[in-house]
């Protein structure tokens, strides 16, 4: 029988579909397949086709040339710009502001073929040192309340290009998602004085049953009540609210762990397209510090959101996360 | 620049893109086309392919035999069960329970080809009609907190069958996108002593820049803070929470502007893959009468989500509810 399961934290039911149980090879996958292409925007050589760079990893070459093993450049097409003061209106019934924000991207590597899952565990370090870099600089600019970092790989999971990369986009709000989060973080530390995630690491690496793969700092897990089949958290074990505010040490086993879980799904799942994304807590609430837990999450592209999703938020998942953890914890 | 807007109603926020603006001609779509299949089991003649049916629109032939209008069975692959009596269970900090629930099927015509677009306006009436039977039997059951109505029109909506049919699933709980509704309802109620639902309508119906077609009963419009290209509402112009109470002549009326909605669609985005859906008040939550309004949506699959909208819930929508309703309303 399918069970109903509530995630702890944001308090969001999805029901596990054992009438509809799928194995990885019950899917029906679109593989992600990196072709050449030397019109992209991305590549080494190319760097006259994208804006000029906010930061770069280079030995000595000068900017906007080529050698370099990563950059950082503004979104050529941002869905908000940097520009101007942030404006707020009604307009009788309805609240709008101006697109004020910043949307930048991180060119992970020169090389077209190359993806977080073959990459170097020191490149992967790297590309989130660079992010880290960047939200500190952004977070100095008071008009901005979120900076999420995201990736879309492959065209199924919405990436518009091949070459590896992620995205960063500063928003003067705090959104929905992660808004859900710090109010269940919050009223779980209400009443029990405990971080809601430093609960769930607990009693995840005490039972094993849904732990993929950890190391010292980072542990991988399938959540209790995932989304989506083969959806994988990674948090740190120490607690800590902000991304940014993470010593190196932790970059790097998240660079090594990810790296891992990566090459994991690509084995059972054949190159799924992926989303990935990190969840800080938000600028300038300083109260979140003691109740909030960043993390990253990654949410292979399988299935297809129907109309039921829409209607109520409520996720069909085929796959139970204590099959999706055997799955990819018995890889190597 | 783009804009920032709320959602009156749950006070989601998305952003309208102008800088990637996109015309309906920008889209890449898929067009949905009904290829003929022997093997249908919506289709008539295969009634025994199904589980047996719970209503049906015949004149006179026996149940579970071909010569009838419209049909509604169980689920084969049901994603929750009737059976079985509701268990709640904690598993330390976790919370489940077991799947209780109704999943039914709305064979909406006997012939595979047609559509709602196609069909007569009585005939998507008395699909409407069918749906309110089937809510008002399930809601007698008391395990029942919410009943769910959606439509997946198309293989990129996530429909597995093209035979036109409606699905209807009722929960143990009430989902959360529907409780965020409710909660944003009742605020605007307690602080104002009205529903959200009519200010719009009013405020709409006014300024008439998002208002697609209406008739008496019935308007359609491009809501003020879509999350989707073509995203579109039909709200009934008379204050009602429940979908299963409206009197029939407002099914009648909304047969007629659904047709019409539909067929705009079909011919300004080429015969679209799209998700419908209605919402209605939760079971036995009288108090929602005064602040409910029962309404449907629907989304045509243009766009894909990708990782920002799974991070955040904050939608980038390239399309104007202002563009979406100025190119729906000059089609007839």
């Amino acid at each position: 029988m399918s069970e109903l399961r509530k995630d702890p934290v944001t308090g969001r039911w999805v029901i596990i579909s054992t009438e509809r149980r799928k194995r990885p090879s019950d899917f029906r996958l679109e593989s992600v397949s990196v072709t050449p292409d030397d019109s992209c925007p991305f590549c080494e050589g190319n760097e006259e086709m994208t804006p000029r760079e906010l930061l770069a990893h280079r030995n000595g070459s000068a900017p906007n040339t080529p050698g370099w093993k990563l950059r950082v450049v503004p979104n050529q097409f941002p869905v908000l710009r940097v520009e101007g003061t942030l404006d707020r209106q009604g307009e009788g019934l309805f609240d709008k502001m101006n697109g004020i924000g910043a949307h930048e991207v991180i060119i992970e590597t020169p090389r077209h073929e190359e993806t977080l899952a073959t990459m170097g565990e020191g490149d992967v370090e790297d590309v989130l040192w660079a992010c880290r870099e960047r939200v500190q600089d952004l977070k100095q600019d008071r008009r901005f309340r979120y900076i999420i970092i995201f990736k879309n790989h492959g065209n199924a999971a919405g990436a518009h290009l091949d070459h590896s990369h992620s995205q960063l986009i500063a928003l003067p709000i705090v959104p929905r998602e992660v808004r859900d989060e710090i109010d269940g973080a919050r009223a779980h530390y209400s009443a029990k004085e405990r971080c809601v995630f430093c609960d769930i690491i607990r009693q995840e690496t005490q039972e094993s049953r849904r732990v993929i793969a950890e190391n010292a700092d980072m542990v991988a897990v399938a959540p209790y009540a995932p989304r989506f089949p083969f959806e994988t958290w990674i948090l740190p074990k120490r607690h800590q609210a902000s991304f940014e505010d993470a010593p190196r040490h932790e970059y790097a086993a998240l660079g090594r762990l990810l790296g891992d879980i990566l090459r994991r799904m690509n084995k059972s799942l054949r190159l799924p397209p992926y989303n990935l994304l990190i969840h800080s807590a938000p600028l300038h609430e300083s109260a979140a510090a003691d109740f909030y837990h960043w993390h990253v999450e990654i949410i292979p592209t399988l299935t297809r959101v129907a109309g039921f999703e829409w209607a109520t938020g409520f996720y069909v998942n085929p796959t139970s996360p204590e099959e999706a953890a055997e799955v990819l914890r018995e890889l190597r």
